[in-house]
């Protein structure tokens, strides 16, 4: 099965957004043996849309468009397709309650435009849009699949994830079973990771190991085919045992995990309580953590001492301290992490100081951060030396915070 | 003049990395007045090129290539022109100077293969390549123009702005200026914003307005062309008055303005102080604020007071208050933002509660958000009913709050 996705947007031709969908649409489909030959994108423009339809159907079996379900005037996907098709647009009951029940629990007006959001091709299988109001489709028709997304990557995704992949599955009849591993790093660079597995890279054809790096994590997914679920986990299961054997310090965690819900769930499975005490951060550690459904079980919250001031004034930190040795040095980050662990009466706390940028900060050169972890009575600190601008230095520094708490966790060293 | 631009590599199809190429350039077609009606994404495959090159050709004056000028046999993209167009691949002497003398610097050894990468279009004009080693290159043949650049975006990016774009101009011979202003909204949907402006929009070319919906916020870009940027400056300034006076609540700033950096901008600049008690968001306001330089002037810090228990030992929150009003109520916000005012002494207090969700919180409804604003004694309360996940309800919440104090400081009400 040949595939072409083609986003619609004329605020992606006019370069005000970047076409992520495309990406993530391409990653799902490649794990599911379904090979993109191309990816287009049209503008809000029904005569080149049609052109664009028209080519794709030339060279592909089935074609994904994401954008122009929404409920403006420039929204012409649906009805562009139903033209060219052949369908008509008729009024889907439960996405039209769906977005009644939307305005009525956000008690704003429902405007006549929005009631255009429910019109369905006839004949197509409406796909629920569970965080927006416009719902997908998919239809066939002249031998050809035609799979209808909603632009906003927050709808699309768990769309076509969750509704789309499946039909498609079902579609191409697929007897081989894939199953995929996701495999979660922090603290090592793309490079020197690959460089480490080199070997085990290069061996694999199945499971294959394909390595991704995104701005500031490394990951690499591993995919196995087989006739059985079972067959194919067992493919991916020594590569893995591997993979931690050779570089098991990096890895946080697997598939959905992130370094937020990783350490959530180890501090409540784990039933310890935690809070911190952030400078340069300014809360971002504590947001990160906040993230996490069932996290105010081990959460009890923390001070932003942003000024020298509030350092001492707030949270008690000795201005002799200060004085000797800074702000930004490991005595700060430890008593602000037992400061703040002692007031809020929890097993963990957390320390953050540093230098986020573009300016040195009492001393410290720019991307100096200090992390300190304390608890009943030990502390420990680690230093990280960034380099990034301002704000990729202070969510790097509160990630690794995030990364410092899983490792001692898992190793049970606090 | 239309342009079409085609970007080159498998790696792009398989969703291993994002179009960012596509968005980047066609920004700055934009700003100069050059119209891009598709993008296309191929893969490393001479024919599948071939054929993305023909249909380029039928719709556009002007293609752009990115990736695909690489050392390895993957990188085919400029025989592929050559051969479709008729030139000759000739080295270019510069260029292979410039690698040599990479490979010198970095005390690598070259191999054969690198010097393929000095091969250019005979008859082109060569773009150099100042963060690598691959040129670029701009031919005409056939009436059409061809510009060819390197994949890695730190190597496109200022080959593109710096040496394809004056190309580019002098070939259009424009006396076009271009002068953009982008109006950006909260707290109102792109449908209703719409609704609202829609006849502003219907009426006008020049400045020709275009909306834009991001995930949480709307945006519009007025564009005009005149033959001086004064001239272009007065079209747009009658559209944008009128704009204000229809939907001025709702307009937080206008072209990089952030929600954080309007509110930080407008902080600094009136010497206010301020701190913030934050219960669902968890630091998510705070750290918000904290992202923009120079804020800690104004930011002193705040409390995250997650459970009950912290509300009241922490803060000193009424208990009888909770009894009676619950933690999600106006008198809790209110309650909030003047508790953390005075304990840190600032000149405004922000306090944060509500239900995030997925679950009720203390009788109140996933998504039902209260925001305190406190100033000298005086405090008020705004209400939001949100509908979204957790994750985007809390950065809501935060962005709401950002909202209010960027209106209550333009307004002098606080």
């Amino acid at each position: 099965m040949r595939a072409e996705i083609i986003a619609v947007g004329s605020e992606l031709l006019l370069g005000q957004i970047t076409n992520t969908n495309a990406k993530f649409i391409s990653a799902l489909l490649a794990d599911n043996g379904i090979d993109v030959h191309y990816q287009t994108v049209v503008g809000d423009n029904p005569q080149r849309l049609e052109n664009a339809i028209r080519i794709a159907e030339d060279r592909a079996d089935l074609i994904i468009f994401s954008g122009g379900l929404g409920p403006t005037k420039d929204d012409l996907t649906k009805e562009t397709i139903a033209k060219h098709i052949g369908a008509e647009l008729i009024s889907n009951e439960h996405a039209l309650q769906s977005i009644q029940a939307y305005f009525e629990r956000t008690g704003r007006e429902m405007t006549e435009n929005n009631k255009k959001q429910a019109l369905v091709l006839s004949g197509s299988t409406v796909l629920e849009n569970r965080f927006g109001m416009a719902p997908g489709m998919a239809a066939k028709a002249n031998d050809k699949t035609y799979i209808l997304l909603p632009g906003p990557p927050h709808e699309m995704e768990p769309m076509f994830r969750n509704e789309a992949i499946p039909f498609l599955q079902h579609a191409i009849g697929s007897q081989d079973i894939i199953v995929s591993k996701v495999v979660k790093f922090y603290g090592i660079g793309e490079a020197e990771l690959e460089h480490r597995v080199q070997k085990l890279l290069e061996a694999q054809t199945n499971p294959t190991i394909a390595p991704l790096a995104s701005k500031d994590a490394v990951t690499l997914r591993l995919t196995a085919k087989a006739n059985t679920a079972d067959a194919a986990q067992q493919l991916i299961e020594p590569v893995l045992a591997e993979l931690y054997s050779q570089v098991g310090q990096y890895i946080y965690g697997t598939d959905e995990d992130t370094l937020s819900s990783k350490a959530a769930s180890l501090l409540t499975e784990m039933r310890l309580t935690i809070s911190a005490a952030e400078s340069l951060t300014a809360g971002l550690f504590t947001a990160l953590l906040g993230d996490e459904p069932g996290i105010s079980s081990s959460l009890k919250g923390g001070m932003i001492v942003y000024t020298r001031e509030a350092k001492v004034n707030q949270l008690g930190i000795d201005e002799k301290l200060l004085d000797e040795h800074g702000v930004v040095s490991s005595e700060c980050a430890e008593a602000l992490a037992e400061k703040v662990r002692e007031r809020f009466q929890t097993d963990i706390g957390i320390g953050l100081t540093g230098a986020a940028g573009p300016d040195q900060h009492d001393g410290a050169a720019a991307g100096t951060v200090w992390i300190g972890v304390a608890k009943n009575g030990h502390s420990k600190s680690f230093q990280l030396r960034l380099s990034g601008s301002r704000n990729s230095n202070r969510l790097r520094a509160a990630n690794y915070a995030l990364y410092y708490l899983i490792r001692d966790l898992e190793s049970n060293s606090i």
